[in-house]
């Protein structure tokens, strides 16, 4: 859908206020895009006009279109719109999304939309809202289909033609005995395309892949891919299903992920999932000062090495033109081993046993790279510069060795990372660059020093 | 699953020679584990054991193990195995899986196996292997489920429980007229809520989404992201359906979309799909020479410009030890900048209509980090190192507006190459810190020399 048109014609008929024909408007379009559009009213004309065409919904969409909206616009819609209202649209809206608000939905207003439900369903959200942020029951639903073993199919297609609508997938069935242990797994293929008399016990699929309830997102987002499934079922210590996770919310934790990971890698730490617009001027500086401190000291370190080579730089001040070179191919060389080894690790393609065969190959890798580097640079600095035969070899020498150093430090600082269990992302080019600048400055010096017998 | 554990019993059955065993081993394992041992042993023992293995394998769970294994892989058990055992397989296989794989069979391999296939199918084939690599044409599959408007419920399920076995996917029906033309789709779980009477054109949905056939995958990715959906129709410019793209295919593109984006952001330009071990010593070169070779030229300019300050250099020496630090610094603040941007505009957070209101952002952003980090070093220079006040004023200043410019240059650099059709992520820390390097030694001599009085 081509928004930005949409949202033209939209904004006159506000302007208008011919409201009705925005609705409309709005109605034409899948639930996706009618958030889209209200979100754009709510940036640009505030949230009075959204709350507006919200509210003009038909329940059903609007239960839709509230999930699909930022949580910024939801609290905005929230506080908009009557507690009576936002029970309605959290009733309409599917078990996980409905959790997903109300983690971000302000204490009092959640307390008063729990006040007005039943004794049950509060207690199972207040079950879900305790499960740890990142970990699978934070993402499941309890919107399934559960069969029992002796059904026929017959009877499941019965139970799920009364049922199947309001529950987030159909297309996998779970069965479970009354303790509700999860014994197999049948999905809506195999129901429609068997006879009416089968047995569920006998064409279920027993060996079936779950996950705990305590299993961290990033893991069950691997199990996925791994496997192409719709949906995963979710299940407790005592192998009790408690819901299930549906493959549209995985499609956003793998995104959420790689964000998180980009970001590491160049040293921001956002712990929020806000969109880059709407973080406050002082929420991107706290966001990126930790990193840059520590890569200042770091910098600084760097700087008083130099200064103790202080004497030698005097006597051959040439030297110094070339110092941003090996500093800058380290960090350059480096920053290609370690995002190649970061991003093999985080899609299962590189593990941990695999440490002898990376240093094996960016051994060679880098030897023939530093080797290539080194020549350039020697007849660069002999030819074009005019310097010295040994002020030419003390940089191609240093680069070659920078070279190696940095690409073998990039392949195993991300491993050793995780090794002891820190997010290897954190080993990328800020780290790799700030640790070669200090290695590459005093190697240099000291090779000059030695070659050119000062 | 735990693969290692399975693997010791594995290689230890096959030693033994005990085959029969290790086929009832592989038997109990979902056959993306089955494809993951069989790989193992391809690399661990050769392909003459893992094509042991392979045909031992039942035909249908063959041709699923066949589509999950790697290329490299695949090439291997095509090898080992007759055409009549290859044809049999490609057959079971999905339509969408065994295009795939034949893009990746060496061409005499696929001649062998189109000669023993009808025209017909022969014609389609070639067809699909046309499709351009990354188009939506090169991901979909035919194995779909088409219905007509005048079709009743009870038709519908009774033309699936025929047909429904053999296609990718039955929970998406595709509702077309005589000439192909896509008229609506229809969800297997509103044909199962639905009563047997009521007839296909009136519950169909008629505003669904398509993708054309030539669109790229990225525009594809995106509008399953944003639409959460199954599976989308592919149209031609007629709005003929030609096929569908699922799910689990789209998955595996946003990670070679991601992986490709990481990698060009760390300046390593890498045309396969393969993983990092599989790829040669020499390959790794090739992929992270060009780049390196474009950034020691910069760094051989900002040498160049440095030389040019040699006089000012020799005067006051202890310039020199601040020199890493500026550039360090303009390099680690232009790469956060730059990666915020260049992620938000791949998730689509930013676009280009965005630009003044980031420039606005990075320009606040960037004056509260430079003005702590400039202070700091004001500080630590005249306290720790106990230069005079004036070089630490020269270098303050310089990290002030060195930090603001690599900040605004973080942030706009993405966007311009966007707005010229060049793949932002090559914007990234490589770039952005060859050009903060060049500018951040003109602005630290220039203020020197100003400042210094020199």
């Amino acid at each position: 859908m081509e928004v930005n048109s949409v949202l033209e014609t939209v904004f006159k008929l506000i302007e208008e206020k011919k409201y009705a024909l925005v609705r409309e408007e709005l109605l034409e379009y899948n639930e996706a895009d009618i958030a889209e559009i209200i979100e754009e009213v709510n940036d640009t004309l505030g949230p009075e006009k959204s709350v507006i065409l919200f509210r003009m919904l038909p329940k059903d969409i609007s239960a839709m279109v509230f999930s699909y909206v930022s949580s910024d616009c939801q609290i905005d819609i929230v506080s908009g719109i009557t507690v009576r209202e936002l029970q309605n649209i959290m009733e309409e809206m599917s078990f996980d999304d409905m959790i997903d608000a109300m983690e971000e939905l302000p204490a009092n207003v959640v307390d008063r939309v729990l006040n007005r439900t039943d004794k049950e369903t509060r207690k199972l959200i207040n079950q879900f809202l305790n499960y740890p942020e990142s970990s699978a029951g934070s993402l499941m639903t309890i919107d399934y289909i559960g069969l029992k073993k002796e059904m026929r199919v017959r009877e499941a297609l019965q139970y799920i033609k009364i049922h199947g609508m309001d529950r987030e997938t159909v297309y996998t069935c779970y069965v479970m005995d009354s303790e509700r242990h999860l014994q197999g797994i049948i999905s809506l293929k195999t129901l429609v395309v068997s006879e009416g008399y089968e047995v569920i016990g006998e064409l279920m699929h027993e060996d079936f892949i779950s996950v705990n309830v305590m299993d961290d997102q990033e893991e069950v987002a691997q199990t996925f891919k791994k496997y192409d499934f719709l949906a995963l079922p979710v299940v407790d210590k005592e192998n009790r299903l408690v819901g299930i996770i549906t493959f549209d919310d995985i499609m956003d934790v793998i995104e959420e992920e790689v964000t998180e990971d980009i970001e590491r890698m160049a040293g921001v730490l956002d712990g929020s999932d806000k969109e880059y617009l709407d973080i406050s001027v002082m929420s991107h500086v706290k966001n990126r000062m930790p990193w840059l401190c520590l890569l200042t000291l770091s910098l600084m370190i760097t700087g008083g090495i130099i200064s103790h080579f202080e004497d030698l730089m005097s006597q051959v001040i040439s030297l110094v033109a070339y110092m941003p070179l090996l500093m800058g191919t380290g960090g350059n060389t480096g920053t290609q081993a370690c995002t190649l080894i970061i991003r093999g690790m985080s899609v299962g393609e590189i593990e941990l046993k695999d440490a002898i065969k990376v240093m094996w190959k960016e051994l060679r890798v880098s030897f023939c790279v530093g080797l290539v580097l080194s020549m350039v640079n020697m007849v660069k600095i002999m030819v074009i510069d005019q310097e010295p035969f040994l002020i030419a070899l003390t940089v191609s020498i240093a680069v070659l060795i920078v070279v190696m150093f940095a690409k073998m430090l990039g392949g195993l600082l991300p491993m050793l990372a995780k090794r002891l269990r820190i997010d290897p992302a954190l080993m990328a080019t800020p780290m790799i660059s700030s640790i070669t600048d200090m290695v590459s400055v005093i190697i240099y010096f000291l090779l000059a020093t030695a070659i050119l017998g000062l």
